[in-house]
């Protein structure tokens, strides 16, 4: 597949996410950096993300938002670099990971960070999420089943769950369980994601230098 | 497949968009219903979802959760059915706006219900959702491209993200816009939403007359 792919990133952003499934399915891929506040807001930027939000992906004029679709989305496109589900068992551990991390996880990640206090319990019956403790705990379940999060193989779900563990145990937005940790030394042993992290440092200090 | 299917639900919970899913796909299941603050919380259901919540799938012994996963899993594990997309075109849509209901558009919503204010603009910049607006703009955008989400033909993307535009519309948690009641009336007279709409009707009545 020789499809022009375009990354649309910041490197201080969830295009990290998307940056390491690129280095992973090693496809060739043009960077764009865009800056918060304008060019991310910019009519041109809008026509391929409405949010005006990074990352991005248009491949082949396709496309495609949100870390998770990406990530889903690449691993189905060019299945040669086997980053896809094979057996029953795997696949609904993929899918199941992948939602509760675009879902629930990230969204009480987000909402403790704005919103500070946590819901009454009344309102954790509606809230996807629940609360705080639920979600790590059932967090803690899936990882802890496998070596990996569908099964004994890496797959896509890996690195956007992983680098949701990663992100979490970085800055502390989550606890520091032994399970995460175990799971996260695994992954960051990727030859992809240390070439991913590297591309990206190099690009955040050349903007930060101007 | 002849694998045992059961669905675990309550018919005044999100579990109706997996019944819609069950219908469309068309196999046999079995539905256990449980109820809130009881059976959701028995430790054998919690060995199921550790989030205490519905609905949940069990396939063959394997487990999945998350509304958006269980629609994604039994279109790609019963493929008879016909709802996966089949074009790159078609994967790009099916992909990025199933994360994008999952994430952003159902984090938008809870959080108006349970929050009320809007968090100021700062803060918006790390919500996956932005705010109430962008995020409904850029539904408007999936809906008006196509006839189905992810083009021409309906696929499982339709059931999850039409769900929730259904929802809205009823409940008033989201700007009737024409959009996505043009949208919507497609949907709702397929024969699998019909049946399971019923269904859970019924289902609802017994439980309220105990
Ligand atoms: N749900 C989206 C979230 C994307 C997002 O919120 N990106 C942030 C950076 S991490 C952004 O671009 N913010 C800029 C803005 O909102 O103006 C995803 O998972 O890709
Ligand atoms: N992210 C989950 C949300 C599930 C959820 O929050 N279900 C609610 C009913 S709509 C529930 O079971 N609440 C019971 C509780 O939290 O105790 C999904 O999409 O399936």
């Amino acid at each position: 597949m020789a499809e022009e792919l375009i990354f649309y990133t910041n490197p201080q952003s969830r295009g990290r996410i998307v940056r390491w499934m690129l280095e992973e399915v090693g496809v060739p891929y043009e960077t764009k950096v865009l800056e918060y506040g304008t060019t991310m807001k910019s009519p041109e930027y809008l026509s391929i993300n409405p949010m005006g939000k990074v990352p991005a992906i248009v491949h082949g004029g396709r496309v495609v938002t949100e870390c998770a679709a990406i990530c889903a989305y690449l691993a189905d496109v060019l299945p040669e670099a086997g980053l896809l589900p094979q057996t029953l068992d795997e696949k609904a551990n993929y899918y199941r990971w992948l939602f509760f991390a675009a879902g629930p996880l990230e969204s009480v990640l987000n909402n403790r960070a704005v919103f500070k206090e946590e819901p009454e319990v009344e309102k954790q019956r509606m809230l996807g999420y629940g609360n705080f403790r639920d979600t790590l705990n059932a967090l803690s379940v899936a990882v802890k089943a496998n070596p990996y999060i569908a099964g004994d193989r890496f797959t896509a779900a890996d690195v956007y769950v992983g680098s949701h563990i990663g992100w979490g145990l970085q800055f502390g937005t989550m606890e520091s369980r032994e399970e995460f940790i175990r799971y996260f030394d695994r992954l960051r042993e990727r030859p992809a994601f240390t070439r991913a992290m590297s591309l990206d440092d190099v690009q955040a200090k050349e903007i930060s230098e101007g």
